[in-house]
């Protein structure tokens, strides 16, 4: 069998030689404890078949890293929560480290699931942007909180007949009171009907279902019935199996967008915590059909380098399983878009929130902006040449610049 | 309606100034976004009811600390996950800020869930310490994995004759092929049973049932029709709602364990991420009845006032929700129980893994010594004294020391 391969970058604790640290690490998460044990004996040997492996070991920057090895046999296929608790766990508490941060991790055929449904293909079929390959537009309503379901619509309406691709709601937006979930979705799909008859476009509508893996899938269904075209997840706080029950039900036909809120919490920290990497490979096996990765140029801009590779990770081989959509968020406008879309490449969705809203002639002269960037970006123009005779790009870059 | 109040630790970036940070935090988490935007106008109005509050603002160590409250509209009562999203979401990410950590939250009522099933008191009335307040000794059964059930079955009979109150399955162990969920679970229960036999002692056994949200129900509800006494989950990987759904089911009887693995990953950095506090808000909130908070002098061993305030969040009033017991874990052993004892108090569950598993005379051995010191320390005699007459724990003394 094929084990699974995590990297760890460590910064020892002073006195603790990093050899001694690796192990420490190695053994904490399969079969070891800090001090030798009578179970484990002539008659128990058997469990040293489960015993973890440092397979490399090397400085990096101000610590080292290490690529460990764990067997196959002590994960249970399919329970996500389990794979963290042994690439994830009690590791990030050991005193011998001052630091410890999971960089990868290589998940072995068999721990592997089944995958998105609908991947960047798919999701291109229904925008029916497959064989223009250009970059998808979204949109996150604002204000985050606080519209009620008529003037959510209405904002919905103006982004879609303005070009977006995708809109969405925002991470803190679920079933509240002042905006209840289902009539929301309604009153929003009725919107995008009717910017349908319009200008002839499928919009996509992430309706953010998230809550407990307990309910998540009775509220998906529901939604989906509905006539939802698309369902948000937020990973981090509902949980990977959030994703993963959605995915791995048939009845939930439409394609899932994943949102990764509190991931900074884990991320920042760049010797310490999980990168995004390993959780954007855990999304992709559990199914999510598009995955934030960041911007390189937004409010939250992180390094173009591990966001490409991130990138990587969600359209790049893996198996049987399709692609992921990434997408680039917070902070975007569109002075923005030709840095993203130089970095990043053209599959990518660029979401902006403020950016399309925070326009002065409103939303639907906002989102054209945002394509009129794509399309500056895509015809190898400067956006300011672009804008010229382009009345919604200049405006919008005479508010926010161009970088 | 009582708003939530959340309280961070935050360090703005060079140029950006304390006051601008701690509102830039509460306009994200809320209303806001980094730009003005057309959609809030005099029509939509209205969303400045769900606009966040600062409250407090004040120097704190090389940073700042402040207090913000979020309207208790803006969230949905009962979905812990949509609670994550407002007060550990983006906020994280912000480019204005070096660092942030939230460091505890006051939920109101309506926002609070039914809380623990069994708490302190019901724990104590199935081990029959109601009466004598003593710290309850658990144990980990330790290797973490590899046993198969019999050797599994054997540890816990051996742990159980010796005086533990809980037995436990680390974290990683939960239904993989050399140990399956169910198989363990009758094995280990027979050996309680032939155990209290001998000594006439409940013990409990926690069975890691930790899976996906969507799963644990079903597997839970078939552990506790099999006979299981406990259940542990791991609140970080599974999730919130995990332990939730569990809680509120009126058919799963029995105390609910709660373990914490990847905790570190947000909690060690004493700058950003998110503090212990809130995480035991919301399992006791969930209606855990066990929760790890950590030791004074373990292997992990954290810092004495900040744990003892966890502790306090878990067993001091809060409404009418019962009382959570907290469990002091990882790398204790005899030797330790003193320090914990003092520090922590009696209302405390003492667990050991190599500190029973690896006394010289074997588990039961191991289990005496514990049970021994914690005797010694509520007797108010230093364990090096009462060694002397107690030979288990003059043997664990001579191999681990005491401090």
């Amino acid at each position: 069998m094929n084990d699974l391969i995590a990297t760890y970058y460590f910064k020892p604790k002073a006195g603790v030689t990093p050899e001694y640290a690796a192990q420490a690490i190695s053994e904490e998460q399969t079969t070891g404890t800090w001090t030798g044990i009578s179970t484990v004996n002539e008659k128990t040997a058997y469990v040293h078949a489960y015993d973890g492996e440092v397979l490399e070991l090397a400085p990096s920057g101000s610590g080292f890293q290490t690529k460990l090895s764990f067997p196959y046999e002590i994960f249970e296929p399919g329970n996500i929560p389990q794979y963290l608790s042994v690439v994830a766990g009690n590791l990030f508490g050991l005193g011998k480290l001052e630091a410890v941060r999971l960089l990868d991790i290589e998940i072995p055929k068999g721990l592997d699931g089944t995958g998105p449904k609908f991947g960047i293909e798919g999701i291109r079929k229904i925008c029916g942007t497959e064989t223009s390959r250009r970059p998808h537009v979204g949109t996150i309503i604002k204000p985050k909180v606080g519209l009620n379901p008529k003037d959510t619509a209405e904002v919905a309406y103006e982004a879609a007949l303005g070009g977006v691709d995708l809109i969405k709601d925002d991470e803190t937006l679920t079933d509240q009171k002042f905006c209840p979930l289902m009539v929301r979705l309604e009153m929003v799909m009725d919107a995008l009907e009717r910017a349908k008859e319009e200008t002839g476009r499928e919009v996509l509508y992430a309706l953010n279902v998230t809550t407990g893996g307990d309910r998540i899938l009775e509220i998906a269904s529901n939604a989906v019935k509905a006539g939802a075209n698309m369902l948000m997840v937020d990973v981090l706080t509902a949980g990977f199996s959030a994703v993963q029950c959605l995915a791995s039900e048939p009845s939930i036909n439409v394609p899932i967008h994943v949102h990764r809120t509190m991931h900074g919490a884990l991320t920042r920290n760049p010797e310490h915590g999980i990168a995004m990497r390993p959780i954007a490979k855990l999304v992709r096996v559990c199914g999510g059909d598009q995955l934030h990765t960041g911007t390189v140029s937004g409010k939250m801009g992180g390094k173009a380098d591990e966001i490409l590779g991130d990138n990587r990770a969600l359209t790049g081989p893996a198996g049987k399983l399709l692609t992921v959509f990434p997408v680039a968020s917070g902070g975007l406008h569109p002075g923005k878009v030709n840095a993203e879309i130089t970095t990043l490449g053209n599959e990518i969705v660029l979401q902006a929130g403020g950016g399309i809203h925070g326009h002065p002639d409103g939303t639907a002269a906002g989102a054209r902006a945002m394509r009129q960037a794509v399309d500056a970006a895509l015809a190898g123009v400067s956006a300011n040449e672009y804008a010229k005779t382009h009345i919604e790009l200049q405006k919008a870059l005479d508010i926010w610049g161009s970088v």
